[in-house]
């Protein structure tokens, strides 16, 4: 199993009802059946000292592994990333990463 | 429940053996009793096109509530972030998130 976590800076605006009723939505029809095992969302409420937090929106994916994520990005990515546009000018920042 | 994210920039060192084998039992030991639910760690692979991925350790900690984390940081933070340097000179970047 493998996290690939998706994280969108603070400062642009971000439409969160959008991201959850319509995008997360998608991601989650479009991957289900090619190795999402769970999205989970947070959003970013601030540092321990009561500073801005970095990331405004964090998207926690965990995929079968990474040849799966590879296929359904390669399946799916451009639709996926094709809607960002509409709830958000943040650059999401991507990784994968693996689990100790 | 609350999830506290602890990112740890890619670049400088870090010593994967001392973080997993006394760092994160540290932090289990003194949280458990605390709010602290569960600590996932990670390991940035890379970025979907083969990049460096911009955090090198990721550390997921779901703690009951704020006030809850907030008081296991006052109470042993201190300890914990001293023992960073042991096993790395990246800053961490802490965030409190929400679960959506």
């Amino acid at each position: 199993m493998i996290l690939v976590t998706v994280m969108y800076p603070t400062g642009p605006k971000f439409d969160r009802d959008y991201y959850l009723k319509t995008h997360m939505p998608l991601v989650r029809e479009r991957w289900s059946g090619m190795g999402l095992h769970d999205a989970t969302v947070v959003f970013g409420q601030s540092t321990p000292d009561g500073g801005a937090a970095p990331f405004q929106v964090m998207a926690l994916l965990k995929f079968e592994s990474a040849d799966a994520f590879a296929q359904a990005a390669a399946a799916h990515g451009a639709e996926i990333f094709a809607d960002i546009p509409n709830f958000t000018e943040a650059q999401a920042q991507v990784q994968i990463n693996e689990f100790a």
